[in-house]
């Protein structure tokens, strides 16, 4: 039965700070929803997993665990109440600038600064069928234990992609074709329900939970109707709304090429 | 200037244990903006409002705070990066099972157990202009400091309808009328984007993070679609997903009666 070296261990002590983390090529993913996730989407990314003793591997997964007592696994684990699995797992490799973006709009997350609203938002873009997420720097790690288990381990299926400061990223859109750009504003703007080309080789910029968008010359607001008297939605929220309005359309085209009514 | 009296002092201290919260007729709220909010929407409910030396009351609210030092105010804050603005609330009156449902359709959280979630919810049916937000027993309790942190306060301003078991407030629900049931589906069911009468006279049931909405006799599936690959949505997603189809209706339909095209 395998075990973990004293090197791996303090390897692991050391990614559940931010320190640890920063320039590291490893991250965690505890938990075994999450676990589960990366053992299936990326496998050849997983160095170890590690157990509690009593707890079995998520079901449909071959892989040799390490197995700890109850006091190793908890000096190991970074959540209060972890539910007895670990992975150490090396990052995706990061995709060059000059990777096409294969979605039809290009969501880009600015500075967002929450690792629970940053997963949200990557397990929803997921569900929502995209294949890419754009960010900015100064962002939350994409790869922090919070943001894996949040995310439900989605940032191993979709590409996230990080290329410098907010206008770096519109620039390298643009020089994509992708370059009308909207971004959400609470107060006034297109209506994200009735804008036509919305998502049509666009790019949608959500904001910073405190401060929003900031100015972006040339940019379109997009609005969120908002019948209660509520100052604004969780920025996670407003993800998962836009993000819905496209399944929405898409589902409506489909229907229509089938020849059946909305 | 108010001070504090022992007494407060060790009820508010109590308050940041769930044993302390049981059948106490107060609560506590958190931090600038879900002290905004209350402060502004039921200011006859506040009982306390304490300030850490050196922080300002939110702009708009006149009310005489107690200030206390970094140190006494450590000692009674519950979050760790507390930003220091701590009220002590009365709870809002339980409503009665006689009052009426005053929204198009009635919005129900069965045994919701996360208060992130849960808090997340009510901003959204909030925002989505719904004014009361029904749940059942077993559910998390909607008046703790993380709730209320996570609603930014917003179970102030809806009506939380408590009246025991799911088939309770069904039959609760169904006598006043609101008899057509659907439980949130991820695997099949009508489709929330094109199911017609979805909000008119109905129960929405959104279930529990791990086990989903049980069987309920006579309910219909409603499914979201999800074009990715993704197990599921995070029931806080799921809701808006719901609640912003509501409004993206009402706008339409608004938008028809004017004469102007969707």
């Amino acid at each position: 039965m395998p075990t973990l070296s004293r090197s791996r261990e303090s390897l692991i002590r050391s990614l559940a700070s931010r320190h640890g983390r920063k320039g590291s090529p490893y991250c965690l993913c505890d938990g075994p929803r999450a676990s589960y996730e990366v053992l299936t989407l990326r496998p050849e990314l997983v160095e170890e997993v590690i157990l509690r003793e009593g707890t079995s591997l998520p079901s449909g997964v071959s892989r040799e665990p390490v197995v700890l007592s109850s006091a190793g696994f908890e000096r190991l684990s970074i959540t209060v109440h972890s539910q007895g699995i670990l992975l150490l797992v090396r990052r995706p490799e990061k995709i060059v600038a000059e990777a096409p973006v294969i979605d039809p709009f290009a969501f880009v997350l600015d500075r967002i600064g929450d690792p629970g609203n940053f997963g949200t938002i990557i397990r929803t873009a997921r569900a929502a069928g995209l294949r890419q997420v754009w960010m900015t720097g100064g962002s939350v790690d994409p790869y922090s234990d919070k943001a894996v288990r949040s995310a439900s381990g989605a940032q191993f299926a979709v590409e996230v992609r990080e290329h410098g400061s907010l206008e770096e990223v519109l620039a390298l859109l643009g020089s994509k074709g992708f370059s009308r750009v909207y971004r959400t504003s609470p107060a006034a703007g297109r209506n994200v329900f009735t804008e036509e080309a919305l998502f049509e080789k666009s790019v949608i910029v959500l904001g910073n939970e405190g401060a929003g968008v900031g100015g972006i010359p040339g940019a379109l607001d997009l609005n969120i109707p908002m019948p209660g008297d509520a100052e604004s939605l969780n920025v996670a929220q407003a993800a998962t709304v836009i993000l819905f309005e496209h399944v929405r359309r898409m589902s409506a085209a489909g229907a229509r090429q089938h020849g059946l009514s909305e």
